[in-house]
């Protein structure tokens, strides 16, 4: 009961805190992900990105891209045209990284079954690369990730290393990987919904169960708990892949 | 005792196996770091990667790069030379892409706390994609990743599209990413034998109390249970950025 508590908790700081994010808002191709979760007294989301393609401006000779080091010359969460890439690194005196990042959300569980049914769907969708953290004070966050990537750095102090093709080609490829992402993130909502009410339905029926069970036990100690039914549900979808039992360069697969 | 001797078991099967991955042995750089986990009780590894420069020629309008539609030109651990490009896509007549791609382990671990301590010194060491799955059977892996990468689409159907001062100017993209790969390798090595060598002089301590408190409690029954002191140091050093308290775009950094 304390765990509930704690957990409500969390859930309302969260979803009253104002959103400090640079957009303000969740993004429109994950707003019924995020509600369906928010729904739920099982779940709270607490940060996502549906995807996007970015141009960044970065510091020269910086060896890894950080935002503190950063101008962010372009953002979108859908398709972008050539002309954007042109503009943006018109207006660049510095190393210009051009990269398409997929969906991520980081969600707070209430209880570990919970953060297993959610990542079952996640891998299920093709966000292979999600996980759960277990922190201190009992925080579980499952994490949606993928690795479904680009990232090209497309100049140096200023000087641009491309060509007008090569940007166009690029653009291309960027958006068939928003397509792409796009498409999961539908199938991770019909995923996302289709666990959600197969659990409850076998919650529902294992608490009727339960109270038939109750009465039962009052006159005749042999019925079964059936509460193992329901938590199986939890971990029933992972697969052997996904417990990563594969070996070295399958990894990347 | 069953979970235990399950995990033996699992530990057992698996280290006993063949490796079947193209290379057939684990990488020079991280040999440390696996054997330092296939030694202690808590942990084995079920798959790894130091990290690794590629050059993958795909099947034209394939839209995901799939291991079975496509063919390797080059990989490297190391640090890779201009050379090594320019004769792969010399050999290319389809689409190739440049990766470079990030130290990756994944580590079925025998509990959740050994997990968590695993995945505390992964974060703490820059690769901050880790995360935890925790499967059907009770089989836990923690996946050690990180976003730190590039994937560079260089040509289309056999036309290269870049040119060469591109390819040198990448090659020392990807040999910095290479450099700093390897850099929080060391820091992980480093951090994951101090982690173990404290969580072991705590268990130790922890049993000598034990110990004394066994006699105490012969006699008395006042002294709490040292046990909570050894497992809390699983769980400590995690940070409330790693459980995913940020927003929208504070994400990617």
């Amino acid at each position: 009961m304390e765990v509930e508590n704690t957990f409500k908790q969390w859930k309302k700081q969260c979803l009253n805190k104002i959103d400090f994010s640079k957009k303000g808002s969740v993004d429109e191709d994950i707003t019924n992900i995020v509600s369906v979760l928010n729904d739920s007294e099982k779940y709270f989301t607490t940060s996502s990105c549906s995807g996007r393609i970015i141009v960044i401006d970065g510091v020269s000779d910086c060896l890894d891209v950080q935002k503190q080091n950063c101008s962010w010359l372009f953002v979108t969460h859908q398709k972008c045209q050539k002309t954007d890439l042109v503009t943006a690194l018109e207006r660049s005196c510095g190393d210009v990284i051009f990269k398409f990042e997929p969906f991520i959300l980081h969600v707070q569980c209430r209880q570990l079954g919970d953060a297993q049914l959610l990542h079952s769907v996640a891998v299920e969708s093709g966000f292979r690369n999600s996980g759960i953290t277990v922190g201190k004070k009992g925080k579980i966050i499952m994490a949606v990730r993928s690795t479904h990537c680009l990232e090209v750095p497309l100049s140096r102090k200023g000087q641009v290393l491309v060509s007008s093709d090569y940007i166009e080609f690029l653009v291309e490829v960027a958006n068939q990987k928003m397509i792409e992402n796009l498409r999961r993130i539908e199938r991770f909502f019909e995923c996302l919904q289709s666990a959600m009410h197969h659990e409850d339905l076998h919650c529902t029926s294992s608490e009727a169960v339960k109270e038939k069970s109750v009465y039962k036990r009052r006159r005749k100690r042999t019925q079964d708990s059936p509460v193992e039914a329901c938590q199986s549900s939890n971990d029933a979808t992972l697969s052997d892949e996904d417990n990563g039992l594969q070996n070295g360069m399958d990894l990347f697969t």
